[in-house]
């Protein structure tokens, strides 16, 4: 299948540059349609003595209008797609229809209207008014243009492709509905991201967080090079067969294991959320898909970076090499930095302003600090989505806490609200990009290959991991998890807007065709198969998350079914509930075990005495926590709230945060938790077996004696222990 | 003063093009720059073969990124200065500082920001790259340009003069922060005028509304003439002492009073909002500051469009003025229907599908079809903006009483924060632009005669648009609210907006400058003088609105305190608030206030009878409305809940909707409001006198009562009366 029938370049070396017209991006023309016509108008009326002028002018002012109509119905387009996606949602809402998700929707409507565009519209050429001017050795990025007489402003759109010059039908509309792929990770991906981050505040997600963050960096990394490995394998055969015309290099498959890598079970997680199902695995797959997203942007622009020295490119470098890795952590620290810092600055600022007086203004800063964010990771030279990720976590963690009751709502639904427009109109695009892009690549021994190398990617990434982790965790993570995981592998927004980033060269046309084809199988198919597979692999569902209300009055008690408390020694982080793990392995890796708690413990130790009390108007009062010759500072610094409120915490998300209980003994001794790790944890526990929670352990066992359909043959090896137990 | 070195272009005719400066959006680069980066990043994976081009792509690469920079910088330098705004207005806020308000402080810091960058920053040339290259008779939208071999693809930006080629010192950080005009219209106005729309959703606003559209149709072009030919007696006195170096049309004088004609009162209404004044006041202020910004972009491009036959410019032409005429009107009903169709439809929609199930849904639909009403209106050549209003307008009056209580909120909300946003930046980037705006054209004597003529034109509309309106309403327009309304001309986001669409020509700089320096006098001076001017005026403060709780479960009944039943017979639309009015005028003119009654009244009864039944789901059944032989269609159409809820009106907005006593009246003869206004007006009055509400004339009663240092002197000649009596 080959769509696209300007799609191949000549044989001759890759085209370098950006499709010229993928960047006429719909909105652009919008204003500078208007802008030529407004400066045509003007001219008509102020000069209009030179007469032959005058009608050329006209010619110009009746092509920009009629540029600025055709943008006005191109954008028109895409919202009546989204209007109609929406329409169709609540239907399949109303009607409960649940094996098609919003997205996968919006692909099809998106698809039918390119079938439309491309087949319904008239083939007009686009390019009837170019001209050649041989020139200089360089390209410049303005042209002044001597027209007789006249002086015009070009600006430079990017390189053709000499193949291509003649063979250009495009039609009008057709470009007009093309965007410019800056605009995914400008404009369209950051609001989804930050409502990832901003909506991570889940005690679950904080509760899994090593294995989140193990799955997130070394399972993005080891599918990365998986994928790429297995690609390099298949287009070699592909060489051989003679199936391949161009150039492939080795960091151009890595390159495709990265932006292949970015999963987005968007679908899956929504299903997820309705029919309630297990809230960890939940955590664990929206902790790691909000993650990875991240690692791949990061990842991709590494793998770009690695430039071997001299003419012997492509070979193994081991100074280049190193110096990707550099660039990846540079560039992630360097986002996180960002995202953090802007993040915590916004919390300071609404702790000490009494902005929660009004509400709009708060949002209003709220957003406005959010959005520096990116630009500011921008400036930088960092990466804006990454930052705004991070920047999303710390507002949830911090400011929220500060926002009145009426700003959280409103910056949640504002978020809310941008996210839901802007992915849907990435998937509706997706669907329309699969027949207007111009230059698809359709390889089919390319494309069978990548399915089967992300399949055996995503293998390679979730069993051994969940291997390891599970000798680290206390609570494994079941088999029944681990397939739902392998089976939630979607791919989805971050992946296309990696992919249509840069379709310059051959090998990244296959690539953008092929993860197009990706997405859409993954979509619809997994998307589809999510509460048959549900059901299938015995995952609980129906399990509601603790209200909110709950959450605040849930009472720290401990109980223990069928545990021996010798055996399972309760300091642990990672925590999880076992439903149908294999318990002999639960003894083992108390060493892996108690390095990551120490680590977490450390951190949550320091968050909450001495960031939550800093950065909003919770946690202990710093007067108690800093040492006493830092007391002005801590006064100054302590909210007055905090003296009246002494029940730990009045916010809504106890994540991972002490109690009562151990708020004593942190007073006393603020290094309790690097004690603790050391190896003293039976003491540990005995203070911290206080202030247990109840659990939704537990109400997972008063809720399955309720719903008699759910196995009870898993139950001979559940074990119900503290849930709350890497909360110190 | 003369500001802008490279202000003034050569004698010659007029600049015919846009600034090319202007045209360098910071949102556009920052898309275009990071796709040339990744392009010329994957070419230097991809080929880096050839030395030579490496190196050169590096180079471009390094300047597109550095590029990218400079925009995000420029653009964080906007949110840094919004956020400051944000702040301050805290403070402001918080201390009750009541002379500034925040869009004066937008401005100044913005004009703060605009000194740094313009004397603190070095003057870097940003044109080094450009080069000339002769080519044929006509300027072609789209250039290819063969640079050794390779070809890349230009796009025109606009018209450079000769005089400024060699003459570009411009820094690059004054040209990255200067905004494409197209930018206020196309994306910051829109949600200001939405907005404004879409809270007008005011009894007050529907009880005054001939007043307002008299305000804001006849008052606009008044105004816009008046001032058009004042200065262009200005503009003769120029050319007589010599300070005028180009052309001055009398259609650039008109075109003049149209942009300054439009008012924006925000900063009077934000203190009388705060202060809680007279809501009648208000709502004839906001009425017509809200319509007359459409009436203001209309005229204007009319003006534009004025354009006579032949080589006879600039004389007056009947056709060419018909055809002006012909065009304000085609635009505006164009625009009218547009905006009232998509807000129709939206109704339609919410009110037949089960969306409020789903207030995410909801809020994106409505985001979208509000939306898609600017470009549906673009599309068609008519005015986005003014199509937006009134698309809010009738979002407000059908579609909000479908939305689920928490939609109502979240776009409520929604809304609100663009419109701050919007609001904010259009007032800190006029700050700016007074010092980083390259092409100012400062001339004392037309910026006096600019401000006489504005202080004259809003004189000559208010004061005897007021008495002929006076004529026909019985409760009067006192003198103190004429002199508020006069004194309320404060110039805002619209001119100013309007202004730098087009800053080609020389007349158009020597306007945008006048209109920034207007803008800058009026929002500070007078918005500073509110205050002090409302009690000097003695316009009452203190009046709350009553709450919406207040507004549903206000009781009908009737009220008069010294007022003749015969003297003021109650069918009459202009109900107003008399405070200090001159009674004898009150029994004149009834056939003007029979006739605006008529045709009002009509539509109320329609709007009552038909619309709000079949658009939402109040009024009354249409089972009973509509004829018997349409009895299925009305079933179809008219929602159970009105079955359901037989008390009128559960929606919070009992505009001027008829209630209880008056349905019976309309369930039996649907036409009665057109039989009223013939003459039979006194037993209609019977009818109506059932169901009068206790008015705020009462309310004011009591409280004045109660707040003794309210000025009683007042108090003969005050008339106080129904205040629903429009409603019929």
């Amino acid at each position: 299948m080959e769509l696209g029938d300007a799609a191949r370049p000549g044989p001759g070396r890759a085209v370098r540059t950006l499709p010229p017209r993928l960047l006429l991006l719909p909105l652009l023309p919008l204003l500078l349609g208007r802008g030529l016509r407004a400066a045509a108008a003007a001219s008509s009326s102020g000069a209009a003595a030179e007469d032959s002028s005058a009608m050329e002018e006209l010619a110009t002012e009746k092509e920009a209008e009629e540029s600025h109509r055709q943008d006005s119905v191109s954008l028109l387009t895409f919202i009546l797609l989204l209007t109609l996606t929406i329409l169709t949602i609540w239907l399949f809402k109303h009607r409960r229809v649940r094996f098609l998700h919003e997205t996968g929707l919006a692909m099809i409507y998106g698809l039918i209207v390119g079938v439309i565009l491309r087949y319904g519209t008239p083939a007009t050429s686009g390019r009837d008014k170019s001209l050649s001017c041989t020139q200089e050795d360089r390209a410049f990025s303005t042209l002044l243009v001597n027209v007789s007489g006249k002086f015009f402003e070009y600006t430079l759109k990017g390189e053709i492709s000499p193949g291509k010059i003649n063979n250009v039908e495009q039609n009008d509309m057709l470009r007009k509905v093309t965007f410019d792929p800056e605009v995914f990770f400008n404009i369209l991906l950051p609001p989804i991201i930050f409502h990832a981050g901003y909506s991570l505040k889940k005690r679950h997600f904080f509760r899994n967080l090593g294995s989140i963050l193990a799955y997130a960096f070394l399972g993005t990394a080891v599918s990365c090079f998986i994928i790429g490995n297995l690609m390099y394998g298949v287009v070699k055969l592909m060489k051989i067969v003679g199936q391949l015309s161009d150039k492939f290099y080795y960091t151009d498959c890595l390159f495709f294991g990265a932006i292949i890598s970015a999963t987005d079970p968007v679908t899956v997680l929504a299903i997820f959320n309705e029919l309630h199902a297990d809230v960890d695995l939940y955590a664990l797959l929206f902790g790691e898909s909000v993650l990875n997203d991240a690692v791949a942007i990061v990842l991709s622009s590494s793998i770009v970076a690695y430039q071997p020295a001299g003419l012997n490119t492509h070979a193994f470098d081991a100074a280049a090499f190193f110096k990707s890795v550099g660039i990846f952590l540079g560039i992630f620290s360097g986002s996180f930095t960002m995202g953090a810092v802007t993040g915590v600055v916004t919390a300071l600022v609404t702790k000490f302003t009494k902005l929660h007086c009004f509400p709009l203004l708060e949002t209003a800063l709220f957003f406005l600090m959010s959005w520096s964010t990116f630009l500011l990771a921008e400036a930088c030279g960092f990466t804006g989505v990454v930052a705004v990720l991070f920047c999303g976590i710390t507002q949830a963690h911090y400011t929220y806490n500060n926002l009145s009751v009426e700003s959280r709502s409103r910056t949640k639904q504002l978020f809310e609200v941008l996210h839901f427009l802007a992915e849907n109109f990435i998937f509706s695009y997706m669907g329309l990009a699969l027949f207007t892009f111009q230059k698809h690549v359709f390889s089919p021994i390319f494309i069978i290959g990548a399915f089967v190398a992300i399949f055996l990617g995503r293998a390679a990434h979730i069993y051994p991991l969940s291997f390891f982790l599970n000798l680290g965790r206390r609570h494994k993570i079941g088999w029944n998890f681990q397939h739902m995981m392998m089976f939630s592998g979607l791919r989805g927004a971050m992946a296309f807007a990696l992919a249509i980033r840069d379709t310059a060269s051959y090998a990244r046309q296959m690539m953008f065709t092929t993860t197009l084809l990706i997405v859409f199988f993954t979509v619809w198919v997994i998307g589809g198969g999510t509460t048959p597979m549900l059901s299938w692999l015995n995952i609980r569902v129906g399990i509601e998350e603790p209200s909110e209300e709950d959450q605040n009055e849930r009472c720290w008690q401990y109980f223990r079914v069928g545990v021996d408390p010798d055996q399972d020694p309760p300091p642990n982080n990672d925590s999880f509930q076992v439903l149908q793990g294999d318990g002999p392995d639960s003894a083992r890796g108390n060493r892996t075990k108690q390095e990551s708690a120490w680590i977490f413990r450390l951190w949550y130790s320091f968050d909450h005495n001495y960031l939550k009390p800093i950065l909003t108007h919770s946690g202990p009062p710093l007067t108690t926590t800093l040492p006493t010759w830092c007391g002005l500072l801590a006064r100054c610094l302590t909210s007055p709230q905090v003296y009246d409120n002494q029940e730990p915490l009045r916010e809504e998300d106890s994540d991972f945060i002490l109690t009562e209980g151990d708020l004593t003994l942190t007073y006393g001794d603020s290094t309790v938790t690097a004690n603790g790790s050391s190896g003293s944890h039976t003491a540990s526990t005995s203070l911290e077996g206080g202030r247990r929670t109840k659990s939704s352990s537990e109400e997972v066992l008063e809720r399955d004696l309720g719903m008699g359909d759910q196995k009870v043959s898993s139950w001979g090896t559940r074990l119900v222990f503290p849930l709350e137990d890497n909360n110190s």
